[in-house]
């Protein structure tokens, strides 16, 4: 085993098992504290929220807690291993939330054998939350699972792998479209992938622009077309009226090729293929479609982002999911919609173009980074996300009519 | 609105709405921890689980988390107001578990429409936590849900209104029995009230050698006996073949009275009935059946105990739930059986005849404390009381077999 393999292990073992705790916000020493905490205290909340169910978010944590939810069925790029073996990634999410954006989290794995069982049992615990992340759950069945929590459930359910990917995808495309004069609307887009995070990542795109018939999506048995009987309904959206068949086929002067495949599946020949100033998205964790400096040894007109810290441009949830609900949660929003999607597309773009604080340019260990090819999208460790986001989402939230509340007053000011 | 309960509801709101929060408990500051705790570091967990599923309890927090769960149909004494109202005693029950136990807790509120359907919830996200705590469950409901979810969880389930609640009452009256002079096998025996509770209490003071033919329980409708039909089975085993119909009738005589009822319910009349040296636990929270300077002006001779920490002998479930999950979980017990119970019941009564520490007497304001009629059980401030219940408690499961772990060396030493 590596070094890091075993530290990995380590960091989950040590000090005590797992990466979160639940702790006390409140004084619970003396007789009197516990009086008030618990019986007879606790009645008078009870009391409170019986009478005003609203005051459930002025008594109790409800209104700062995201559930981090899976099956198991789609961990990481592990595959279906089940919801015990998806528990450190979920813990890990609960972890990021607190970290980046102070949200109280905590995961719950599901064992269900159909999707209504899934649906059923979420909605049923839904309202001890006041927003539902779903993690790693396989696509199709993620998209009617999601659509059936977000009728069910009076809060935001988001699953984070279609989203959270598409909504740093995008932002990370518009900037490099930008950077290479190219508009959304005229580029020609490969999507190597199918699943969940592909589908989510295209639908976005064509939401900021881009031209569905210039679109083309490959699963395992190459492009997706209108002549394919074996597509599922999700799939279908995307089948092109086309006679390409092949990766080598459509790869030919397209603009952009965004995977969300698998490693190595992209060669220096396809590279060599595309149009001038071509985007790579090489999202395939933990090996991307292509290295880049494999791909940028063949075309230096290139822009090129990948899953992976160690490489420029990372496209990472974390941009994403902590701050689209400290968002969401502030202004109490029902839903994340389209206009919450898109707000913090732009909110996250915009940053990239600020200038970079010397303390991210120290956590990345870099000397220095400016807008550009090489830092289209900002760094994790940016402390400006939270409040960027948080407050573009929260406003559009309540513009498009989904919040129970105003903005705050100086909100993330 | 009393001071009191202003002050109640300034605990509640301020300095965050709840209680409880999640916190980290490794390291996420650089870049680093940060592919430690997510991708790619957390794969190596993940495969680890996936190859040795046991390897769960060493790499997550599964098995020092114990999920509070309810449907709010009973909560406190102020009946079936639903799970928003009861999240605050939820997050009460949470933050208990982890001031007096350190064992991570959260409440999760169920929505449902039948017993089946509470059932399948809970049991399928069971997997997520190492123990489920039931609380504020109506009867008889609670009864066939407990069961149910014994039966198909492989960690331990325990509804702490009835088990937490008997275990408590049993330890306390085994000492009073004793300070009285009384063998708890010839002990006539009165409940008033017949819901979760009660039944519980007399189910286990029965397993501490009681006698059911001695036991006189009432509900709503007066004694519970032969000759009704209105009766549901857990009712049904204590019906008496009897001619007596009212608390009038079986008080006169009785040895001990053991209230889960009302306030009030208990008159001084009814206390000059009982025998000589009586005990009388009126346990109905806030108020209880009788005042204990009502009852004790009748009678010189009682040993009485309530719900409240402003009389003596306070019967209080904090004495036993955080401790009988403490042991449960140190040694992977898959339930928690009648020796894990008794055990407690044990542990909790012994404690009560060793000198009191200065520190408990500090936080309960009082000078002296010795065993007999005005301290038959320890205070929950006691520090003594985890390590000794959860010794026991961790003892009896590996001598009963249901631990899947052996008693760690110097465990609680």
């Amino acid at each position: 085993m590596t070094d890091f393999r075993q530290q990995a292990l380590d960091y989950h073992q040590f000090p005590t098992p797992g990466k979160i705790s639940v702790e006390l916000t409140t004084a619970a020493e003396t007789s009197l504290d516990l009086a008030l905490a618990y019986s007879p205290g606790v009645a008078e909340p009870v009391r409170a929220i019986a009478a005003n169910p609203d005051d459930v978010y002025k008594y109790t944590g409800k209104g700062n807690t995201v559930a981090v939810i899976t099956n198991g069925t789609a961990i990481l790029g592990l595959g279906n291993l089940g919801g015990m073996a998806a528990k450190p990634v979920m813990e890990g999410k609960a972890l990021l939330f607190k970290r980046f954006a102070g949200i109280n989290s905590f995961d719950i794995e599901v064992k269900h054998k159909t999707v209504e069982e899934f649906v059923n049992t979420v909605a049923n615990i839904a309202d001890s939350f006041g927003g539902i992340n779903l993690e790693d759950i396989k696509a199709p069945e993620c998209f009617a699972i999601e659509k059936a929590l977000i009728e069910r459930c009076k809060i935001p359910v988001f699953h984070d792998d279609q989203h959270g990917t598409a909504i740093v995808t995008a932002a990370g495309m518009i900037n490099a479209l930008e950077i290479q004069g190219k508009n959304i609307k005229d580029a020609n887009i490969i999507c190597l992938g199918a699943g969940a995070a592909a589908i989510a990542c295209m639908e976005l795109l064509i939401k900021c622009g881009a031209q569905r018939e210039r679109i083309y999506m490959l699963d395992t048995k190459g492009v997706i077309h209108t002549r394919r009987d074996d597509l599922n309904e999700y799939k279908r959206m995307f089948a092109n009226n086309t006679d390409k068949r092949t990766l080598e086929d459509v790869i030919d002067g397209a603009d952009v090729f965004v995977g969300v495949s698998g490693p190595n599946l992209l060669s220096a020949e396809h590279v060599k293929l595309m149009a001038p100033n071509p985007i790579i998205f090489a999202c395939s964790n933990p090996d991307p479609e292509i290295k880049p400096s494999l791909a940028l040894a063949v075309r230096d007109d290139l822009i090129i982002a990948t899953g992976r810290s160690d490489y420029p441009n990372q496209v990472n949830n974390v941009l994403c999911f902590p701050f689209i609900f400290r968002g969401a949660l502030d202004v109490r929003a029902r839903t994340i919609n389209d206009e919450m999607k898109i707000a913090a597309v732009h909110a996250i773009r915009e940053l990239a173009k600020e200038p970079v604080l010397q303390e991210v340019l120290d956590a990345s260990g870099e000397e220095s980074l400016t807008f550009g090819k090489e830092y289209i999208i900002p760094k994790p460790m940016d402390p400006r996300l939270c409040g960027r986001v948080a407050l573009a989402v929260a406003k559009a939230a309540v513009e498009s009519g989904v919040a129970a509340l105003a903005l705050p007053e100086n909100y993330m000011a």
